[in-house]
């Protein structure tokens, strides 16, 4: 039986980083993975999804080219062509974690683990074991009762990042960072596409003015939103599918040939040995202490098994501070209220914090700046100008409770308000930052000084 | 003769922003404009350049479109669409500068204004009065002895922006931002450029390695570079024109269509009544203390004229922290050490802080990482991998000494590095501000890692 000090089960971006990180800090390590290493991140998600957006607005400019004093005939795309590059992209990020993997000298088991207790893991009839077992299996698409996806016509995300064949009608459910990032994809390439939101707005957790701002977008590219509505019903019997939407005037009946469901994730807890072990779960989530433990010593989990944010950089900073505490490093937990959340359609939106109706409902007295694109003058030579940055500062003690943006580029502006709230900052210092002109970042220091109404351009 | 609280004698960012801030602050403000409102930079400089770049870009992906599995026929430009189009984004933000003018209630005088002792400014034979008078009065393209613009077959970076006809050869001298900025773009529209540069390296502000990248991406795309050498002759008797360059190998002579001058600026400080008044000038800089104040009390000095950066955001914060001092608040001086640069080719460069040499010979003991956009997912999705983020700490307390990057996008990511440094953050910061995945701006943090020696994706 082979002995580690740490084995994580799954190599995703929160398995193969801590596995990484244990590496580093003198840990003898594996990881065990039963498909491929870089998990649904790497390989059917957030990576090859930001590749078909990238074709997706190329495409944008190939199709609007005379707009910069450019011109072109006949722009058209291989949406085989473009699903192809997206998985050569998966295929060499996956190779990258391979060589990562060897080069930090962590053994990767092929297979599916299972716990055991006294610290083991089973992998397919084999027995392995370690002082600190760390479990990072991740999620996949959740399937609503109303919605059962046969992976046809019914699909998840998986399925929607590979079609043969581009669909000419599809119905998106749900309007999460997934569901938005396809619908805009799908809508770019030429598929009429039709998002149906359950609540009252899309991207719901964000900020209303961001929710609005989508919509308004997503329209005018021709989008067909509906909001406060819900499919109760979907028939496949047909040549496509049809289903029957409950929306707030009644009933509607859509026709398309392809249903995508993106209405949140389930976490993958099953069959891997929780109940052997006597592991807590709450739901579909293990319940962990803030340094990752489980109710049973020697086991840990970390990314979106475990109760925080489902994302891949949360479950790659919980990774890295559950193996630095193992290390007895003195570490300082995980601040959930500061995890900053992007989504990749255009325009972009990237937040951190609260949002303007959040900080009203926790008592704050706030003061709100917000600054729009159409008066940056980066903006306006990019031809960029919808969207906007808004921010939300606490009116009592000055503390930046909360950033917004949607817009181009902004998935790269909002590490900025991160490092500035976890240090601290005040808007005056924000402010008082020198922020490089023309950019499109001005629009923070903007939107700040608009809260303490000292904005320049407007 | 009228009376002002405040008169500004030039409308550039300097000039604009400030009269704003001392409309806020209750001062009853004119601003003088000889020529547009907006001055160089929203006219012939920032704005307008960023306009023509981003149809150079746009023109890159036409003609790269089957690498995102797009298909394009005869991706052409039409140079005088480029053009226009970028006149009209700087006649647009021009018009802003109106509106902005109008809605604060500030005066705009136009015509050539010159001071005059008794805090009175002259303009074409009209009298004005103010209790402080602010100049700010930018500069100009400097001229070289060797080197002197005809605007035809020699020219400055105005001319450069908007020629009639586009330039089969062009020589461009100098390799600043200006200078790198019309290199990338005229290669790009198709003219075969040289780029010709007094000292070892482009952009030779910036770190060294940002140089070398820099240079090798030129150089790929087409671009001649002629490092350490020097244009001495230039002879425009023929149909175009030809430039004897030394080099260290001997001279050579180039023939061209046009040369671009971008040799740095000269500030306007002729003819606008100093020596009359008695304002100490060195060199072409208005000397000023920390609060912009001349050696004679109610006149002042901001932007290029003064001894800082010649950057339009130093402008604009020198000129609010001006009239805040003016109005009686507590300011704390710019801190000089702090100012972000940005250069907008592609690859797009941004900085601020120290270089590793100039780190080295301040004597500092430095920690020093670097992260390759080859390594980030974002990027590989992209299609983005040039380029890197560096980062130098000091060894001893941590603090953040520079940051460089060169990368796309990157103008917009430099803002984390300039307000993480005022707020005097640690290394270890922010590598524990969680940054989002996948973000070209998760290479800031991982640069810090590597700094540190706990890089991931290396």
């Amino acid at each position: 039986m082979s002995k580690y000090d740490i084995i994580v089960l799954g190599s995703g971006p929160g398995g193969y980083v801590t596995a990484i990180r244990a590496s580093q800090l003198g840990f003898k390590t594996a990881v065990i993975e039963k498909e491929n290493l870089g998990g649904v991140c790497l390989n059917w998600g957030c990576i090859p999804t930001k590749a078909l957006l990238k074709s997706a607005q190329v495409f944008e400019y190939l199709k609007h080219a005379e707009d910069y004093g450019l011109s072109v005939k006949d722009a058209d795309k291989d949406f085989t062509a473009v699903v192809k590059r997206s998985r050569g992209v998966a295929e060499g990020m996956s190779n990258g974690v391979k060589f990562l993997m060897k080069k930090n000298k962590i053994d990767v088991i092929e297979g599916f683990g299972k716990l055991k207790p006294g610290k083991k893991v089973d992998v397919d009839g084999k027995e392995y074991s370690a002082d600190h077992i760390i479990v990072a299996t991740g999620a996949r698409s959740r399937e609503l009762p109303s919605l059962p996806q046969d992976g046809k016509k019914v699909i998840g995300y998986r399925e929607a990042m590979s079609l043969k064949e581009q669909p000419k009608k599809m119905i998106v459910v749900g309007s999460g960072a997934i569901g938005v990032e396809f619908a805009y994809f799908y809508n770019s390439m030429g598929t009429e596409v039709t998002v149906v939101e359950y609540l009252p707005n899309v991207v719901p957790v964000e900020d209303e003015d961001v929710s609005k701002q989508l919509e308004r977008s997503f329209k005018k590219s021709g989008i067909k939103v509906m909001t406060s509505s819900e499919v109760t019903k979907v028939d496949t019997s047909g040549d496509g599918v049809k289903a029957t939407v409950k929306t707030k005037k009644g009933e509607e009946v859509l026709e398309a040939d392809i249903i995508l469901s993106a209405v949140g994730i389930k976490t993958n807890i099953e069959n891997i040995g929780l109940e052997d072990v006597g592991i807590v779960v709450d739901r579909d989530k293990i319940l962990v202490n803030d340094y990752y433990q489980t109710n049973i010593p020697g086991y840990y989990a970390i990314g979106d098994v475990t109760p925080g944010q489902a994302l891949a950089h949360v479950a790659s900073a919980e990774g890295i501070l559950c193996v630095e505490k193992i290390a007895g490093m003195h570490v300082e937990a995980l601040d959930y209220g500061n995890i900053p959340g992007c989504t990749y359609c255009t325009p972009e939106i990237a937040s951190v914090g609260l949002t303007e109706k959040q900080a009203k409902e926790q008592g704050y007295d706030i003061k709100v700046g917000k600054f729009p694109f159409s008066a940056s003058g980066k903006a306006s030579a990019g031809g960029n100008k919808d969207g906007f940055v808004k921010v939300i500062f606490d009116a009592k003690y000055g503390e930046w409770l909360g950033c917004h943006m949607i817009g181009a580029g902004v998935t790269d502006m909002i590490a900025e308000a991160v490092l500035g709230r976890k240090l601290e900052t005040t808007g005056h210092e924000v402010l008082k930052a020198v922020h490089p002109h023309p950019t499109m970042s001005e629009a923070v220091m903007e939107a700040v000084a608009d809260a303490y109404d000292e904005v320049i351009h407007l």
